[in-house]
């Protein structure tokens, strides 16, 4: 039994396949009409000239979206300018110049090796030359450098233009809590949104698909349609075939999200590494989830509890991160080798780190200060195994015993 | 940083923990009070005999759950009598009753081996005598067994008796979904709820930790506190140190996540045996979650989005499931081998079926019957490549032409 619009579908996509279509007139006038038939092209028309897009950074993430703009804006002509400026902090591989090897190999061996990239994306050393005339920049660096690329951008962005935070987490301080989007907007005074999914790098640059969040609020200088950013043109920028975006408002809910799974992965390796199974693992992303959205809605209330579990940014990010990662092993050779963090972290990452020590513990000095620890024992326990030696065997009696009944 | 409830958690859990405690004067009328402290034993005064329990059923999640059940009766004298019945399928091995086996050796040497069971849990082969008295009856069977077993017990079992269902699922048929547990109810004229959750047997019986969530609602003819089976009750017969339980209202719900999750592991199997990585089996997890919240909102109104999001039975099972099991395994297999679905179930499963196989087609008839398979996308494309060949890579893009818009 197959309606009238899969059957329609299932012909294009599987011309070969005998489908039985029993009483098919019945349904000519019923089923729900096709919700997709207008391309995002014909959606969009523009009253200006196509955007000039920048993508800062050409890390393993950052190269990765460089190629899925640059193949979208040779597929929107209308929408965007073909060039895709990336800018490469610059290095020598085996006395070359990192980005002249880019732009003739089409390759990044250094970050993403064996990836084909767009002829129209352009490495650029220079930063301030690469964002010249730009309309979105795409932001795609490692945490720790973006205070320093912020601020040699300082007075050198035009107030129209918009951008886009790649960038995984927020900074808390002692005013709180403060989103890397907010950040952006702040030192440089545009208008900043986010990108964030269950998006492992090497998959995406393979086009093995997936999805993800774009959010963006349109800003109170918004020029109008066809004038200016919106959902639609982000888009068209960022959806492929192969990379699906849901495009929201809501930036404050997949930044927290984006932050948080990795407290929870850490938990996740705690009980693999004391070989409690998956229903533990599922247990520690059930609570974590919970007490994700819980800080969500009690430090930016207006994001939206929908974001954490039907966004792509939010309850699948978890899920992929805590099946694996950086955080979860570190955690699991914490639990098998009765070693620290810090030791852990040294013997496996060798000098990178894993993103869940640092944010537990601002998380937890966070909630210090609010007095609401008792509140996410999950967090809480986390850090108390982290930078407390608390026994991990503990974990499931603090959670219960920390947590609020429910109602 | 620690407040000063954790403090005393910590002392208490490990009481050779040095723990800096800066300005602890000042949280001593701060911080949200412990809310744990009342042990459930002292919540409950019974103002009757202690109940009877009887389990019905012995295989693998059914003596597991036997073994819980025993442990609490134990525990709880003036709630519970100590001695619980088990129905045991009879079945000669080696030449001896495994009634006498479970009753002698302790263990369930067929179901559930090298597990040592409570000795007040008394094996019994014949079914009306094992329910003799019961005043609970935990219904622990696979599905195919349940209509037999409910018939032997019409007009057998007295009006206020309640009884929980563990088994997983629902029934779709001509007049639309039941639920197992209304299923027995209507059958037997008696109040029943659900136990569910992410619960690998041998996991729970080898006391690593996990959660589940049991579902009741107080029926019309509730006796009142003390008198009658309620949440306090239900709370006290399930939930363990490695077995915590929260008990909700919601039977529905946790049913639906219940029976739909194997459809979204089939699902998650494509993508893996496709080799397209944890990116997509996260996508294709967070799909199904939507689905699953939008199939319970719109076939059982009544029951919470909450439910499906927030609890073990709910993103915790379905994660698990997810993970591992039978039906990723058969999905698995036919993505690597193109074989159909049956010959890759005869192949791998020795005479057992992967349960979404069989509730994918339940769901698309009932879709179809409602013209509602466009708004299911990825129920409605499992089902497509499991019953009628459509090509799985297809996968991504169908879903995507298939599904709602969203806001
Ligand atoms: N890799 C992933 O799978 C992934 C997925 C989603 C999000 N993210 C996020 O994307 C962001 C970027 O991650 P990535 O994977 O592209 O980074 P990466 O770890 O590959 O980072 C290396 C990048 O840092 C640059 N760099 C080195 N030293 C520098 C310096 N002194 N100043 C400026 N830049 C310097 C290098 O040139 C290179 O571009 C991070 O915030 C990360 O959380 C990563
Ligand atoms: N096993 C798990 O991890 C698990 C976890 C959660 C829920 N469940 C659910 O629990 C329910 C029971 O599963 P299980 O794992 O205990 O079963 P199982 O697969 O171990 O089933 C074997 C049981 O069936 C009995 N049996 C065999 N032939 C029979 C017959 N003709 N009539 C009656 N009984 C017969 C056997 O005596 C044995 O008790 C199922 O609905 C399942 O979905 C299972």
């Amino acid at each position: 039994m197959i309606s009238r619009n899969t059957t329609t579908l299932l012909k294009r996509l599987s011309p070969t396949l005998r489908i039985a279509m029993p009483n098919s007139h019945l349904y000519a006038h019923h089923g729900s009409p096709f919700k997709r038939t207008e391309s995002t092209q014909s959606l969009i028309s523009l009253n200006r000239n196509p955007f000039k897009i920048t993508v800062i950074g050409s890390g393993n993430w950052g190269t990765t979206i460089a190629k899925v703009v640059a193949e979208n804006t040779q597929h929107f002509p209308h929408l965007f300018q073909k060039d895709v400026n990336m800018w490469v902090f610059q290095e020598k591989i085996d006395g070359e110049n990192l980005t002249d090897i880019i732009n003739t190999k089409h390759q990044n061996v250094k970050y993403l090796p064996n990836i084909d990239l767009p002829e129209n994306l352009i490495a650029n050393p220079d930063l301030l030359d690469s964002i010249k005339g730009a309309d979105i920049l795409v932001f795609n660096v490692p945490h720790q450098f973006l205070p320093k690329i912020v601020e040699s951008l300082k007075g050198q962005v035009k107030p129209w233009v918009r951008a886009i935070s790649c960038l995984k987490g927020f900074e808390v301080g002692k005013k709180g809590v403060q989103l890397l989007s907010s950040y952006i907007t702040d030192e440089l005074g545009i208008q900043c949104g986010a990108l964030s999914g269950a998006n492992l790098a090497p998959e995406v640059a393979k086009e093995h698909w997936s999805e993800t969040t774009v959010a963006y609020q349109l800003p109170k200088d918004y020029k109008g349609e066809g004038l200016d950013v919106d959902h639609k043109v982000l888009k068209a920028l960022f959806h492929r075939p192969y990379f699906h975006v849901n495009v929201i408002d809501d930036v404050a809910g997949i930044s927290i999200a984006g932050a948080l799974k990795n407290v929870v992965a850490l938990g996740c390796g705690f009980v693999e590494g004391l070989g409690w199974g998956n229903n533990a693992s599922a247990a520690i992303q059930r609570i974590g989830l919970g007490e994700i959205i819980k800080f969500g809605q009690t430090f930016f209330p207006e994001s939206r509890v929908q974001t954490y579990y039907q966004e792509s940014a939010g309850v699948a990010d978890l899920i992929t991160t805590c099946s694996g990662g950086r955080n979860v092993k570190v955690a699991k050779h914490m639990a098998k080798t009765k070693k620290n963090a810090f030791e852990a972290e040294k013997e496996l990452l060798n000098g990178q780190s894993a993103q869940g020590i640092i944010t537990c513990k601002e998380v937890h000095e966070w909630l210090y200060t609010c007095e609401m620890t008792d509140e996410f024992p999950l967090f809480e326990v986390v850090y108390q195994i982290v930078y407390n030696n608390f026994p991990m065997e503990g974990l499931p009696e603090m959670i219960e015993e920390l947590g609020p009944i429910e109602e």
